[in-house]
């Protein structure tokens, strides 16, 4: 392997990349493979950055510590899906799938050739099966909300998934359609937004996808996941966008584990009346501002003259980061046309943007269901009213002199 | 603002940024401060990458979309930590911290006129308050292992932390020393392994700091947070690396959410004692390897000739990642220098490579908690039994008899 370091922000000299992409073609083949992976084989790349998000940053620790090959391949025995997912007919069109790679999950049998011939491909999208038992789960057993069947659910609470992890693959002239916006503008604010991340956003306009570093999603299915994609099917779901502060540790200033805990609940029902239920959790931490800027957040929510009030729950957000919410749902429907889904019988989601978003892709929405308002917690009430004055679903929309009220605790209480 | 596009792979003819950075001086002042924000004062800029980790590609969707200004800097009214944290001794030592700001949490207070001036100086970490609550605590309390004490530990399971969310900030010239490799070494397999981000990692060594877009780490304290760094303070502690299946959807093939709610248990009881309990949460996924690798090694241990067993449990791992984990304990310590700990009277984690690392920087461990037996998931004994014969922490090792036996589950059932 060559001593010289081979920098990326300049054309070498081409017309293109040996193999382009033929993003939404009727098959894998002819879509082509992939390859992002290393900068060993650099005219061979097609693809702007590398796999495992910024986990590569690590893969770099391991490689400079001595502990890994730099060219080191994976041995994809034995890894393949559990269950046989698609193809469905929405893979084949450019406009629908931009943000993830519909063939992801099946790389090592659709390309087996050229990796057999070295070529370094790998998948985007792994998918398992897995036991779960959540106490909440546990607790609507006791209380006679959910059934134990013995299949999907047992006795003990123990809930029987499939699950899949999908990496981001974006195909950045459909992200900028899906936006409205110029390529070129895209790929500009990608560079400089990012301190200057991948020149070859801006060097190599002939790279037409790009696989950023940023945390992808993960789907837990219950019931039979074959059943997707046949109109009779139905579906209920629930979208989630990460929140560790309570998904994990349960902090009452939101609604995120309870309303994920009762999103699985309408979930494991759906499949126990034969439908389908899933459960998408994008790692979006603090609406994908991150958690640094979320604390900042709290704690100039929590100061400020008046208290902790819903009607300047969005303003102190828009202090710090500039913006309410960076999480831009427009990219999120992708995940539902991978899935052959073109309707949620039950969604288990008040965010007017989550519905939005699937509007605009003619994704049919049936019944809203929202939050039992037994589970919101003590201090998730500020968001709450925030939420539903600003175009949450809710029968009930607080007004001027409901959003006035401090309902949110001070900072030392 | 220009509408030049600036590269960032060559240096710009000068001798270095303009203000250096001294890390490990004994003052912020004389530290002075990091700016990495933005390419707009490009002269200026005195680190490598940008804040928010890999969340800036959200910020660059934003800006793309017309929702967020270029320039956009943070309004930090009412955003300072909620407690008083450092300086430590530890601080003032360029070997001790390298992967984190230990001036962070108060950027806005020390560079106060270099901001006014419209410097664009960002906190890489935040410090607030919550309540938190999570049903296994609730469970503890019932069956009289946890007391309710109406200020640490409320009766209903509420519990009052201090949490700090941290992004990491690395000197580059410390982590290659922590390493024991060349600094140009650590610089090129970080700009090759992650597909050519950021060649200022080769062209500019000049630029000592870099921030990586990695996920960072979440702090929650029980008790009285000014109290560490005293030498008579006792403290408890759980280091947790992010499992996201069991973490939030209680997945039975691993031990890490019911280790972490112990943990937790470790931690109030210490603060109920008068000392100080901590959870450090690390975003490093599936061993920093993230959840596609880690899906993929579960079909392929699922699926092996012999079924699922300790004896090839590493072995899986390293076939398709190419190491056993890529999590790399040696930055882990730099928080406890960083909060003056010196010594950790309970330790709850039974691995050998974290505990190892306290050890290489010079924090003691006085007691290592296992994990009850009770709380291991059933399909959680391949790994424990696996660890526990590679060095994890235990009174007894499994031997080769035992470690043949297929203990998991297989994929269909």
């Amino acid at each position: 392997m060559s001593d010289h370091i081979v920098l990326t922000s300049h054309p070498r000299g081409k017309a293109g990349p040996s193999s382009p992409v033929s993003w939404g073609a009727a098959t894998a083949a002819e879509r082509g493979p992939l390859v992002a992976a290393s900068l060993s084989q650099p005219a061979l790349r097609n693809a702007i950055g590398t796999h495992s998000g910024s986990y590569s940053v690590y893969r770099a620790l391991a490689v400079a510590a001595g502990h890994l090959q730099r060219d080191h391949k994976p041995d994809l025995t034995d890894t393949a899906p559990v269950v046989t997912l698609g193809p469905h007919p929405q893979w084949a069109d450019p406009h629908k799938i931009i943000s993830l790679d519909p063939w992801g999950h099946r790389v090592a049998e659709y390309f087996a050739e050229q990796i057999a011939a070295g070529l370094d491909v790998r998948p985007t999208i792994a998918i398992t099966k897995a036991h779960i038992n959540m106490p909440e789960l546990v607790a609507a057993i006791a209380a006679g909300r959910l059934k134990p069947d013995g299949d999907i659910l047992e006795a003990n609470g123990d809930v029987r998934v499939t699950k899949a992890a999908i990496e981001p693959v974006w195909y950045l002239p459909g992200v900028a359609e899906r936006f409205g916006i110029k390529e070129s503008a895209l790929r500009r604010a990608l560079f400089e937004q990012t301190g200057g991340m991948f020149p070859e956003l801006v060097t190599r306009p002939d790279l037409k996808v790009f696989l950023p570093p940023i945390g992808g999603m993960t789907l837990y299915f219950f019931g039979d996941v074959e059943k997707l994609g046949k109109p009779e099917t139905k579906v209920a779901c629930r979208l989630h966008d990460e929140c560790n502060g309570s998904d994990v540790f349960g902090s009452d200033i939101c609604t995120c584990r309870p309303y994920l805990a009762h999103g699985i609940e309408v979930c494991i029902e759906m499949a126990q009346q034969g439908g389908v239920g899933l459960v998408v959790y994008n790692r979006k931490e603090g609406r994908a501002l991150g958690e640094v800027t979320k604390f900042l957040v709290y704690n100039a929510r929590k100061r400020q003259v008046g208290g902790d009030r819903a009607e300047t729950y969005f303003e102190r957000t828009e202090c710090v980061a500039g913006v309410q919410d960076m999480r831009f749902q427009e990219l999120m429907p992708d995940v539902f046309h991978w899935l052959g889904i073109t309707r949620i019988d039950r969604w288990a989601s008040m965010s007017n943007m989550k519905h939005g978003a699937l509007a605009a892709q003619g994704i049919e929405v049936v019944e809203r269901v929202a939050i039992p308002d037994a589970l919101i917690p003590a201090d998730a009430r500020v968001e709450m009213d925030a939420k539903k004055a600003a175009g949450y679903f809710t029968e009930k929309v607080p007004d001027a002199a409901e959003l006035v009220v401090a309902k949110g605790r001070g900072l030392h209480e």
